[in-house]
């Protein structure tokens, strides 16, 4: 690690890239950190000499809040503005305001002084679309009319928005949280984050989300928040140039992400470090705790209108990449999807509303004044006890009717929503699986109330239910099987507590919430321990390593290459190879480093050199440096020796070498090899043993030898 | 490590105390967890041999819930045990229920049918001691035997407590927090967490919160649920053999123990995340939560009076234990303490009554009928508003003479808070910071509210504040004030905030909690990095490593031992040392291990022996290995040679030799040294520079270096 502070020397000098990575590799987090406290180590002793240093040293040391303030700001503001653009988009389709028409149906009735608070749905601006062009509102034709416009912009909207992502930025489908996971782990993708997959991502999350099809906007908004986390870090070097401190702050920005697509601060931080996050300090804790407060803050002043939490709020997620035959043609995907999720929703009312209406409406409770199907209940004559206490009653015709039109909506949610996974547009899976969750409790909800009232006598309703009394809550039902559902496809816990009660403020229902989440997550790990991320990541053969516990009992040995019947590894010396050598070791190989030893014969290991700095540093040498040959000695000691003015100039790399690689003895349990390169960021560790160098286990080595101990294919494991 | 699967086998002999470790010794993680690892491989193929071995490879996998759910159940219990007791002995310092003398106040009067609503406080069974003895109730001399005797009761309840604690005891004083922060970093200190102390701490805990000393309940619950922890985790041999998974337990009890005492199950899995634990992986997240969940539920259960959350609800902490003069009498340091507290208590109502119930008070805000003296404002005679909506009123005599004493009340908090801490009582400090930050909150409270009504044309209240409208609720800056000063003290950020919102369900309030928790928490670092348990650890000289990080620029071998003036490292060597040379040098150093070399020449590292499975090999040997003497030669290689038949028998020992011991480089900063050590929890790592053997660092010669670094006394790190 000390070569880490010979590097700052060296980058010092005109050299670009030195200490950098290639896009689809892995990072060294002991590296990065090295890198940033020699950078504060300079800061902090040149801050004493000046005014103007100890004012920069300042800025320094408030940057990573600054950060998170203008991250809040920004996240913040672009949540509202897809909030209030996806209101209009999605209204657009079945109508128009009349007085103007940038208004989504609410605002438009809204405004208008001539409704009273009853019929707030209904106002003379507000003009459906057959209303508007055929004056005719209640007739068959009307609806077919209504119908079909429908399908036709939500077929527009899914066109431009798959046309956009196509065409601007790939990286914008999809919902970005398995690939964030896996970016937060240490993996470099290029562009995964740019300015341009911010903009096309923004945009194209309001058509799709307006276009009706089954997906959320809430995982996108993590990955909109992480690329407006990306954009800030270039304002200050310090997290600009070090991708250990970048990650950091991106920690912080998915936080803010959950924080304004849920409205759940306290949830998204704990979102962030449970789900998301791979190296999760306490600094990061208090960081994106104040992102997310800001982020939140900013989200309400932007949007006053969303007191409904629910509309502001979703999770998502994005589906395998193991295509259809259908998956060759994304447009055309897209189209059909769309089409049938539009022709089939449209006649069901609980399909044809956006789904967080949906969810809204599934989690409350039947007032007596309640005008919805669901709350279509006979009501007892002589009731005179206050609203808020009605008593159980029997369903009346209108709950049977919602009963049938929500097992039917069921079926739809869970089959069109497995479809629309992965399509290539961007998509959450948070939403329509709370939906899933929230139609079934819902359901079962309906059913065990009506028994409860029938049949009072029952052992089991006994004791805790007296007639007349209220002893079922269906919406309480509906809420416990949204938080199932979502806990069995993410596996969260504590966060998926933690964002149900900040969601629907309901604090006193914590008990069931968490025994529900902690069902669920049992039932699910009993079919499989991944969660959806997890094999999202698997599938893209991502180079994760995961929590879980590797428990096979294989060593060191068993895993680092050189394998047996392999050539011998490939080493530079510290002082007999020339820089023909090493060109002509670069040209044959595409190792990432390689480790340098005293002598071929003693095999005793004196540090590691990268690829990628060998490279650039005898470049550099051969244009700038009179008298460096291809015969030239390389010297990675710490004199080179006097050579006879005849012998070709030598070429000195100690500065670029690590002093201080990572070792482990080929005796040590590979558990405790996972241990290190998950605990510690390690990109590669080197083999000895009795202190001869014996071979190299990389990053990928070790995620090849998980998938196979699992009995998977090894050859999924495809980045370094 | 494969040393540790070599250990195992070694474990199968009637050795007992092998794998263990001393008293006031570090752990060694690594080994921990690779010992676990064995276990579970063991158990897993011996699961294929018979049902038998089938159904306990399951009941191990299902072990850890088991214990949580044991843990929650027991600790629910006896936090609702403890908070009867206290209950009924606070309320004994005032008087007696004639109908049953084990009501408390509050009990006796619900029993009664002859109160109503409003007079729920006085009934006629319940009698103050000077009615009950003399019959008179208002006069002079009655008010002064209620003072005496409820100075005696509190002496009496106080001199029980840490005469029990002092007798019975020891561990059983103090919050006990920076304790178990150090014991789960991975510390040993026997007894501890024993029945002993669960049973003092329970029983002294109810008389120190009874006699009425500034001091809470919640920081000895967590201790308590450890202990629960603790006690279970003998009930299992997969918990009870391992101290690392022994510390997965303790980390859920933790959790289990804030979740009763306050109330509040997320904010104690947070609370344990954030400010107790020191290797948090998800998996003990989701055991925590169930452990907290059952706690919770518990708790409900058995005490449903305690609807008032608050009283459910404390924090503690432990003063520093650099005594004073008095400090050496710790009996008489008590009873003067207690006197002074209930002498000056008594007077104030604000001080006389429990902490929590203050709290409480000054967090509710003022309906237009509530009777304190807080409330006495002049209302408008032609209001006609609902009751929940008041608009600002002027302060009537009532509050002015409250805001006095309130003044009066704070001085007298603060002052004698900080003579409680550190007492040998069991002792928490949430409550107390709660409630000094609640009645600067209040006060700070009412004088906006009275500014904003009297001035309600002043800039900063013209735009926020019409007149007539309620604009400024005093509740709620107590509230604010209470989450300011907690965090100001403990360093808490989202677990504060989680605990602040479960305690008052006031989850609308969740921005401006967010920022008092922010705000303090910049403030506090200001003046020092350190939260009041680091700074009690720092105190007390306990071995642990926090999270700050390390930023000086040191390498390893400015760290490592032996120094340049120092005799050369005492080392084994693989084939050439006798049982007499071994027996000297375990005389002679009190180092825990040695590592192996190939011979002294070479110093090549081979491995690691610890000093105590050595002198436990060597005596087993002697024992019961006829032929091994004092020069019989000790062989750590895979195979002893053929001897001659005249040399003594030799003693093979590789089975305790640790083949994989960690090693780093010479020119390894510290930094990442300090983070190894952090990460991996080592207990030592060995120093090497091209394959040879130059010293050892040990986890106390880090900490000595990090404190010389800080400019602070090496010597105060004490323990191994």
């Amino acid at each position: 690690m000390n070569g880490a502070g010979n590097l700052m020397d060296f980058l010092d000098e005109p050299l670009p890239d030195v200490g950098t990575y290639e896009d689809f590799h892995t990072i060294d987090w002991l590296r990065e950190k090295s890198r940033d406290t020699d950078r504060h180590r300079k800061i902090t002793n040149r801050s004493k000499e000046s005014i103007w240093e100890f004012v920069k040293s300042l800025l320094d040391a408030w940057s990573g809040w600054v950060v998170m303030l203008l991250i809040g700001l920004l996240s913040g503001t672009l949540a509202g503005v897809i909030d209030l653009a996806v209101d209009w988009m999605t209204d657009l389709k079945e109508g128009v305001c009349l007085s103007a028409f940038w208004y989504s149906h609410e605002q438009c009735c809204w405004t208008s002084n001539e409704t009273t608070f009853a019929d707030r749905d209904k106002c003379p601006q507000w003009q459906k679309w057959a209303e508007l062009m055929t004056g005719h509102t209640e007739s068959a034709g009307a609806y077919v009319l209504n119908y079909f416009l429908y399908v036709l912009w939500a077929l527009f909207f899914s066109f431009l928005a798959v046309s956009l992502v196509r065409v601007f930025a790939p990286y914008a489908c999809g919902s970005g949280i398995p690939e964030i996971k896996t970016i937060l782990s240490g993996f470099i993708i290029r562009g995964y984050l740019g300015k341009w997959t911010l903009l096309i991502k923004t945009v194209t999350l309001v058509l799709a989300v307006s276009s009706g099809l089954s997906l959320g906007k809430e995982g996108p908004l993590v990955h909109v928040a992480c690329c407006c986390g990306n954009l800030f870090c270039s304002l200050f070097s310090k997290y600009s140039k070090n991708e250990g401190k970048r990650r950091e702050v991106l920690s912080a920005a998915a936080a803010a992400g959950v924080s304004v697509a849920f409205g759940a601060p306290i949830g998204g931080v704990l979102f962030s470090l449970e789900e998301v996050s791979y190296y999760f300090p306490l600094k990061t804790l208090w960081r994106s705790f104040f992102a997310a407060l800001v982020a939140a803050f900013t989200l309400r002043s932007i949007n006053p209108f969303g007191n409904n939490r629910l509309v502001l709020f979703y999770v998502e997620y994005h589906t395998p990449r193991k295509t259809t035959q259908l998956g060759k043609y994304p447009v055309l995907e897209v189209i059909v999807v769309t089409g049938i999720t539009a022709i089939l929703a449209f006649p069901n009312p609980y399909t044809r509303r956006s789904t967080s209406e949906l969810i809204s409406e599934l989690f409350n409770d039947c007032g007596a004044l309640e005008s919805s199907q669901l709350c279509d209940y006979i009501n007892n004559p002589n009731m005179s006890r206050p609203e808020d206490d009605i008593p159980d009653r029997p369903a009346g015709p209108g709950v049977y009717m919602a009963l049938w039109q929500l097992a039917l909506a069921l079926i739809f949610k869970i089959v069109i929503t497995i479809f629309t996974f992965g399509m290539k547009i961007p998509s959450g899976l948070f939403i329509p699986s709370m939906a899933v969750g929230a139609i079934a409790g819902r359901i079962v909800g309906i059913a065990v109330e009506q028994m409860a009232y029938h049949h009072h006598d029952w052992i089991i309703f006994k004791n805790w239910c007296r007639p007349g009394a209220d002893c079922v809550t269906p919406g309480l039902y509906a809420m416990v099987g949204a938080a199932a559902c979502l806990g069995g496809v993410t596996r969260m816990t504590v966060s998926l507590v933690v964002i149900m009660f900040e969601l629907t403020g309901g604090l006193e229902y914590i008990v069931p919430l968490m025994a529900a989440a902690v069902t669920s997550k049992w039932v699910a790990d009993a079919f499989g321990k991944e969660g959806i991320y997890e094999a999202h990541i698997r599938l893209n053969g991502y180079p994760y390593l995961d929590q879980d516990e590797f428990t096979h009992r294989t060593l060191a040995t068993d895993v680092m290459r050189p394998r047996r019947n392999e050539p011998p590894l490939s080493v530079l010396t510290q002082d007999s190879t020339t820089v023909e050598d090493v060109e002509t070791l670069i040209k044959e190989t595409d190792y990432n480093g390689f480790p340098v030893v005293v002598s071929r014969e003693s095999e005793r290991l004196i540090g590691f050199v990268q690829r990628r700095d060998l490279i650039l540093a005898i470049k550099n040498a051969r244009q700038k440096q009179d008298g460096v040959v291809s015969n030239s000695v390389v010297y990675f000691t710490e004199d080179a020796p006097q050579l006879p003015a005849s012998n070709p100039q030598p070429l000195k790399l100690r500065r670029i070498l690590n002093l201080s690689p990572f070792t482990v003895t080929d005796h040590t349990p590979m558990e405790t090899v996972v241990d290190i390169f998950r605990k510690l960021g390690l990109r590669q560790c080197l083999v000895t043993r009795s202190g001869r160098l014996l071979g190299i286990i990389t990053k990928k080595d070790v995620l090849r030898h998980m998938a196979q101990m699992m009995n998977q294919d090894p050859e999924s494991i495809m980045f370094n």
